[in-house]
């Protein structure tokens, strides 16, 4: 657990960071880079201003609402934040109404932060994670389409029928290392390889088993979602990789203690996550909706419940990505 | 608190006044002069009728299955009845089967009311309020499609493809005022704006900072609606503005103690539940059900339990619309 | 509750017989005898072996986890498992990926059984039961239309508009017997009358109240779907009927203690859960997945959580389909 702090830039880097389980602003530096990078690339440049708003005013509403400080300090409160101002612009074209979503969302990820932690996390000993990011940023997508100010870009809802069922066809090798890397960079909702690879440079700095995690479920979703015959432009663009990414990380590193039985059980998770990713594109598109990184967070919920069958795991609420308790529980 | 009373038509008027938190006998008289007077204006009695029977049902049931004797007292076990009561034949055509419905749904809603009150109420301190008229409604509304002896009427499946976008458009103020108490009636699914004046002075009656929270929710939602370009015809109807009504008065009101920070987090709460009117709308419109108080339910569920981060409240349980804590947990 | 044993078979067939929260061999072997004669009769024997594989992998894992010795032994971490290797076969055709699913999906089972038992059980006090099953079967079944390895058969996306609603009509009674037995079959997803008699006989060889109560439960399964008008050919499937029977064995003998009361509370229950069925048909149906046993968890789950209120029922834990707490539990 990094040094607490009131500086407002370090939490708000911090709180970058946090979307992979780190506490390092330096890595969250990394982060935006990457993001900065992809908006060159793309010539996006809203998804990033997105971002950096997003996480501002998320970390601000926590200031605010006088939120547990030490969370604040490590960025708990930011990270859903930045995935919602990343997350709207990149589905939602812009307008004046794209504004007041991105500050109204991102403040709102706080209270659902809050809301997860005093719940899920305080009596079910579950960590929200980026929970409260998939439920914001559902809601204000889905709602694009009802409001006239608001124009969602390229997710038309489809149904199960429309599926494209291809055989399995293994792409080159060279594809392959940019299929890897974009598995990493789309947990930010970023397309680009190389922003992939300072995002993992960014883990790395901060810790090498996450980094060894995340590399591991990058591979192992592209291995699983080819040899399922998964559609080869998704897999692709990264889509099938993201959240076992993030589970590889969090079931294999993060929550639990790391060892060869809990590796084995990481890796039952990442296979299902991938299997779920499938599922949700098929559940939630009929509501015109994308699946963020909902199936993380399911499989992650399920995988991490029973934990004390696992084993113990040394109390490290930040790296645990969990919420402190807060001061007015304290008393209770 | 009101007077505890065995008395089965004051537990049954209280129970009709809890759909806006008041316990209040004379005010669920005026609601009743409400519904009847829609009913009247529109010539379909059923509505007025099935609410009759749904708390009556509902209350019922509470005393034969020995529920906790202040919260039936208070009304706590009628206000989802009288909901499901009202909402079957509105959506559903007359038949034998409607009047089973109604039976066995407000009956129903009795036992959800006691299983979010011993789940969600004891064990997360969050109340459950209408979500059991929601889940109930739901259920019953989308199980019509799959009976012959049931018809749902005007309101067949739709897609978030199907959603016409009209740009912002202010009505005519005489318009405004009438949308301004439609948003009101519109909780008790009446169409009638003369309903929601009459609504409106039952809630003053009972309290005056409830009523005062009940217009600012009505017209927060229809600024926020128009502003976001929402469908003209549905904001008249008064359907954007009945849940932000409701998360007006039990955000800013009922369940937190009011001040300035707590008007500003019930603002917030009363914008969002605005977008998530409309997001409902496009997610649960594939089942051809409406989406009822569920955008009130979900962001109040969601801003309320981090309340203890918000400040403490003294125990009021029944203007907190929580059932209280049964005989048999006393022991316990 | 029955012997201890760490004899796998035993706990794999007691597992079997779990299904019908029964904890008997005997039982187990007289269910695979009722899902051996279906495959002979239908020339489909891939769910028997489904079946075979989903128990023997869902307990072995349950092993290799060290999860708590008596559950497993009492076979509550096999039936899940034995459902999802059932139902995956019955849904999707034969192919390589197939058996990957059965073995990842089995697995995966066990987990979401240790995850539904630390929150839900051991928190809320309510039984998972085949909510497991439920969610892992769903997710499976909608992930295979994004898979070209996979082949989803006979279960295409539907609407709310697209059901064809009967007047109400009484089959013959010779065909009612039908119904009335496989009402019981389709709880292992069986179409064969005779294997709902094997299966009856089976409970009742366990339990004389159990089966009094699977049969209830048949019967008022088949008199309110037909009085409803459902669709006759989906009634005479026996697909109205199975959520109901366990519903009637759930509230009326195993979770709660029978009494005049609990028959009537069991009554609604029922009448509620035929509701259900037809209400998850229509809410489901636009993502292509059948309800399984959705609409028994979903009743079940709102019947039993009042539970305190209905009175106290003796701690059985094996009849009661609970998972004991487990050994990191006692110390903590």
């Amino acid at each position: 657990m990094a040094e607490p702090t009131s500086n407002f830039l370090i939490q708000s880097l911090r709180g970058t960071s946090q979307v992979f389980f780190m506490e390092n602003a330096i890595t969250g530096v990394l982060f935006f880079i990457a993001m900065a990078y992809a908006s060159y690339a793309s010539g996006m440049w809203l998804t990033t201003i997105g971002a950096a708003l997003g996480v501002i005013v998320a970390t601000l509403t926590a200031r605010l609402l006088d939120f547990d400080a030490p969370s604040v300090s490590s960025g708990l409160f930011g990270f859903n934040g930045i995935l919602v101002g990343a997350a709207l612009p990149t589905f939602l074209a812009a307008s004046p109404q794209l504004w007041v979503y991105i500050v109204v969302g991102s403040a709102t990820s706080t209270i659902v932060t809050a809301a997860f932690s005093a719940t899920l996390t305080h009596k079910w000993d579950i960590p929200g994670s980026t929970g409260p990011f998939v439920l914001t940023a559902w809601l204000l997508v889905a709602a694009a389409y009802s409001f006239g100010g608001l124009q969602v870009t390229g997710h038309p809802p489809s149904f199960a029928s429309d599926y494209v069922q291809d055989a399995a066809s293994v792409p080159p090798p060279l594809e392959l290392v940019e299929i890897f890397f974009r598995n990493i960079g789309q947990v930010y909702l970023l397309g680009s390889w190389i922003s992939g690879v300072i995002i993992l440079a960014g883990i790395f700095i901060a810790s090498i088993p996450a980094g060894i995690a995340a590399a591991a479920g990058s591979l192992i979703a592209m291995v699983v979602s080819i040899a399922m015959g998964a559609d080869p432009v998704t897999v692709r663009q990264g889509l099938y990789g993201f959240s076992p990414v993030l589970t590889a990380m969090a079931v294999g590193v993060i929550f639990l203690k790391p060892s060869l039985m809990v590796s084995i059980y990481a890796l039952l998770a990442t296979v299902m996550t991938v299997f779920v990713q499938g599922a949700l594109d098929v559940i939630i598109a009929p509501a015109g909706i994308p699946s963020f990184t909902a199936p993380y967070v399911l499989i992650m919920y399920l995988f991490i419940s029973p934990k004390r069958l696992i084993g113990p795991h040394p109390h490290t609420p930040v790296s645990n990505h969990i919420i402190h308790s807060h001061g007015t529980d304290k008393a209770g």
